[in-house]
């Protein structure tokens, strides 16, 4: 799988996988204020209701697109060039960044200047930006300005998804798909506040409030604006990244363009091998979606995998160098304080976050207080420098069912709750990392105390798991938890795939983690009320009623893996035309049973639904007038 | 795969994987007041805690066991023979049956008849038995009668799962084992109430009250007694069955050993296609599992899928017919009344169950009440007669999101609630169907009507689905909301399958299927706090932490895959002792930072995690002590 990093700048290719169209799938363009404000869905076109049953006209079902360009015939991808930089324009109209000669860490510079490297760096042109001094980059901050940015009228846009636009359409053709696709069940939001139509201002808003994050670096142009909030669609990561053991650049862009083909929302990069400096510039410059990282895993590299050998300065350049790359959100262990590190020694499973481990470790070598926390201040100047936004990492999450919940974790989300008002003091963009590891009856007080502590800053949860005894299914023990804690109000959900624990993930494993992932948001919006959410559910299960076999595989989430369970057992093309599945046959279809129970009704004279229940009620009650009793036989 | 009926009476092979050993697992057996109660267990024995890590001898753990005598080494498998009839002693002592000199239904003595049979049928031997006239031979009735069962004893000991004795075993071994492995976390049991140890008298009295029921017909006593109820362990069932399309007998009783030996509990077969009695006879004779059936279905079969060609007396033929095989419950659809069906005209999904489907057809086709309905106190009779439990069948289950909770649906448990009683009134075992697809806020009201409607009265759920925008993860999004389902109090989850909605299920759908399930009925046996339930989690959890890389495998649901996984990136034996994983590689692994830390307290002069706890929070009061303030630096 690995390319020859030494040909890399000149051999590079998209994966082909990435950017197969999907079945009777357009990509759509809805133009906001400006013309330059273009936001991309997804349009999945369906077939007619079959003449026997009503010949009713499906309309087309728009969906959340996070796959970029990549789905979009009339770009040519090159990832040796990358992406279009769509946000450039609104970034220097902004008129408060300065564009500078070069990287400015140390690091970046040395890795520019090494000929060694030049067949595996990205071919990049554009120089770095950083805000101009005293200046504050971060959509925060033009929030809490009253400025409504065009990523904030892009999000706005997309968050709506054009549900009113397919309302009005299937209000103007009325019938049945009016009334079944047009309504939801209202859901219980548990606090969450969702308005029926997301506008710029709301977006702006709920940015301002912190209740909302915009994850986008004035070095990623790159990236289509998404916004990761309570009171928005529910989010999820994809991680991806090489490690010591295995994988190579060309295999980690194609598994992040895997990933958002198939609904990852963000992407982050947890490389611990070589070359992730370059890994990572070649990730960004092609992704259409905010990538975060873990900065002080490359930190670590720097002293050779030795925490001790950390230090503020090394930290610092890191996350320059990251910065001006165009990383849109880091993760921060900042909680992981000195004096709560005894906490987790009665655990059974200690600290199992990467992160949190490397810092405990540094302070009981220093007996110090942890430099990321005493220098939280500083970190927030360069984030602001750059609109890199806070992941507050949960370096004391819990590892197993048995830590849960503990002290050690809840002190440290106290701290994250600390920190959070210090980045708010700096106008820095703030989501705050959760568990991990809990039991079902414990993950409601995650959240709860989450919004308390941190004052509605989005909660950004890896799983919960909620269980340990399935290692292998992990992608499941942990989507129950999600599905659960998106329901109680996490913003975004990060991917947990069949192998954690176990290895690291290959392709198969990145889709089956986010399918596991986009089933728990969707469950999640559905549970909140999250105003169109059920339109899709409805469209499909219409399909599904109506054996429209063809739009019921292409209306869900992967309808590869859909179209080749059904041909699994009836491969015919003729079979997707059948009014009946492999499940029970011809004549012992349910769903054909129900149509005929219609059709039967409408022989005997009732032509439609209502008149049908009004007919039936007559007959059930000419029944009960007729004096008919249970067990009269008896 | 099919072989060829012609020759399966004396071909047929046991399928060899049911029946490989799992890894460092034997089959144990715990017997109880008497020699013939013999109850299996499965024990996973563990390695010694690495010498770095304090060279602790790790206990072996007990786990439930529902694979029966096919992982037995003692015990010759022959599927042309069947399995022991452990319980045929049990049933003749109590002396309230007779043994009849063959079938009474007409069409399992047509079927016995048939020389075109002879080379696929299941050379029994046996004559079935039928209660003595006026006699009750149900699990209710002994209980209420204040007898305790040897299945109830058996039971009772199956459910403690030897847990004390583990604890005990702990607790003499003292040190961080017993303080880790013997604790749990506080459920939240929502109204269950589940002892610490279950006797023979709870089981007793849970069963006369009707809150959990034994499916144990007395024509199948090959079946090692489970019981299903909210105050016991969380069940799974899984369907198998063959179809008009596809599937053979042996492939079927193929996926019954496969479907227990990860974990299904009970087996329903669903088959609808030919020698469906023929089908059912191998599955029982073979099955340790009680066995259920919906026998609509085959009733159908009789009157070539004309729904209105129905009669009772074809109904009641089938009912006997299968209860003289030892068919251990039967899902009947007798709350599907007629003044029912008008309420499901408006729906996006009409009637989605099958059996619901036809009694509806059969229903409108005679504009007269469902003989189901009418005559269900004569099915009580057949009931009674054999112990074969209900489990009455939600047919206005809703099939998709938009139909969840509606007026059908609750009508119809309503129903149930009123056939409950009137079963009770039997003294025979009863259970409730449920839903369906339904999202997540609006599953506890489900559970709490049911509970509240059908007084207790075990639920039996399918799914439910949370979504229906992913065919393809019907496992998943089911997985999710009988997870939640199950903690509010579901007894037992029935399984989607990943081929749900799409086709047929083969053996890695089936296990797959089991897989979700069982990590959703365990998930919500540790919310509710089920004594002993999070042992094996602790286990894992501990084994994982030292790196046992084998115990983590063979503790987990699927030993199999977990090791394939751990062998896709570090196949080489050595591995499995190394202190890292190839998510981080040597040099990166926070667990084995972890370690050091604790490594490093320790050579700095405290030895133990408590000392550490003390020591270390001298260091960090220290810190504080000498006045370090936040911020300092800036």
């Amino acid at each position: 799988m690995n390319a020859n990093p030494k040909f890399l700048a000149e051999t590079a290719k998209v994966d082909e996988a990435s950017i197969a169209p999907l079945p009777r799938s357009r990509k759509i363009h809805v133009t906001g204020s400006r013309p330059d404000i273009r936001v991309p869905m997804r349009e999945i076109s369906q077939s007619d209701t079959p003449s026997a049953l009503g010949a009713e006209s499906n309309p087309p079902i728009t969906v959340y697109d996070t796959s970029g360009p990549y789905t979009d015939p009339d770009v040519q991808i090159d990832i040796r060039s990358g992406l279009s930089p769509l946000r450039e324009a609104w970034i220097t109209e902004r008129a408060d960044t300065e564009t500078l000669s070069g990287p400015t860490s140390s690091y970046g510079q040395a890795r520019l200047s090494d000929p060694e490297l030049a067949a595996m760096r990205f071919q990049l042109h554009r120089p770095p930006r950083r805000a101009l001094a005293g200046r504050n980059v971060t959509q925060m901050h033009y929030a809490r300005q009253g400025i409504i940015t065009p990523e904030m009228e892009f999000i706005a846009i997309r968050e709506n998804c054009r549900r009113e636009e397919m309302r009005a359409a299937l209000q103007r053709q009325g019938g049945s798909i009016a009334r079944l696709l047009g309504s939801q069940h209202a859901g219980d939001p548990l606090g969450a506040a969702i308005p029926e139509h997301i506008t710029p201002e709301f977006v702006r808003d709920e940015v301002a409030r912190g209740r909302a994050i915009i994850p986008a670096n004035i070095n990623h142009p790159e990236s289509e604006p998404m916004i990761i909030g309570r009171n928005f669609l529910v989010k999820i990561n994809a991680n991806i990244g090489n490690s010591a053991i295995s994988s190579g650049i060309q295999e980690e862009v194609a598994k992040m363009t895997w990933a958002i083909r198939w609904g990852g929302d963000t992407v982050m990069d947890l490389s611990t091998g070589k070359n992730i400096h370059e890994t990572r510039e070649w990730i960004i410059r092609n992704s259409p979606v905010p990538i975060g990282t873990v900065p002080i895993y490359q930190a670590l590299e720097k002293v050779d995998g030795k925490a001790e050998e950390l230090t503020w300065e090394i930290f610092r350049d890191t996350l320059i160098e990251q910065a001006e790359q165009g990383v849109d959100y880091f993760t921060i262990h900042a909680g992981v304080r000195l004096a709560h590190i005894p906490m987790t020694a009665s655990r059974m499973t200690g600290i199992v976050s990467r992160g949190g481990s490397i810092m405990a470790k540094w302070c009981l070598a220093h007996h110090r207080e942890s430099f990321l926390y005493t220098h939280f201040e500083e970190i927030c100047e360069i984030m602001k420098a750059y609109d890199v936004s806070f992941s507050l990492g949960d370096g004391l999450r819990p590892g197993s069912i048995y830590d849960a919940n503990d002290d050690a974790q809840f002190a440290e989300l106290k701290t994250l709750g600390e920190l959070t008002e210090i980045a708010w003091k700096h106008d820095v963009q703030t989501m705050i990392e959760g568990p991990g590891h809990v039991p079902m009856h414990k993950i409601r007080e995650n959240m709860d105390l989450q919004l308390k502590l941190c004052k509605e800053a989005p909660f950004y949860t890896l799983g919960p798991l909620t269980t340990d005894i399935a290692p292998g299914y992990d992608h499941i023990t942990s989507a129950i938890g999600a599905a659960m804690i998106g329901w109680y109000g996490t913003a975004m959900l990060c991917y947990v795939t069949p192998k954690e624990h176990l290895g690291l993930p290959d392709r198969n494993d990145v889709k089956d983690g986010i399918m596991a992932y986009k089933v728990a948001a969707h469950a999640a919006d559905l549970a909140k009320g999250h105003p169109g959410a059920q339109l899709r559910d409805n469209a499909l299960s219409k399909a599904r009623f109506e054996f429209r076999w063809d739009d019921q595989f292409n209306l869900g989430l992967d309808p590869d893996k859909a179209r080749e369970f059904h041909d699994e057992t009836l491969p015919q093309e003729g079979a997707k035309l059948a009014h009946f599945c492999s499940m029970c046959g011809p004549h012992f279809c349910s769903m054909k049973i129900t149509q005929d129970v219609r059709e039967y009704a409408s022989q005997q004279g009732v032509t439609d639904t209502e008149a049908l229940d009004r007919g039936m009620a007559e007959k059930a009650s000419e029944f009960r007038e007729k004096g008919a009793e249970l067990y009269r036989k008896l």
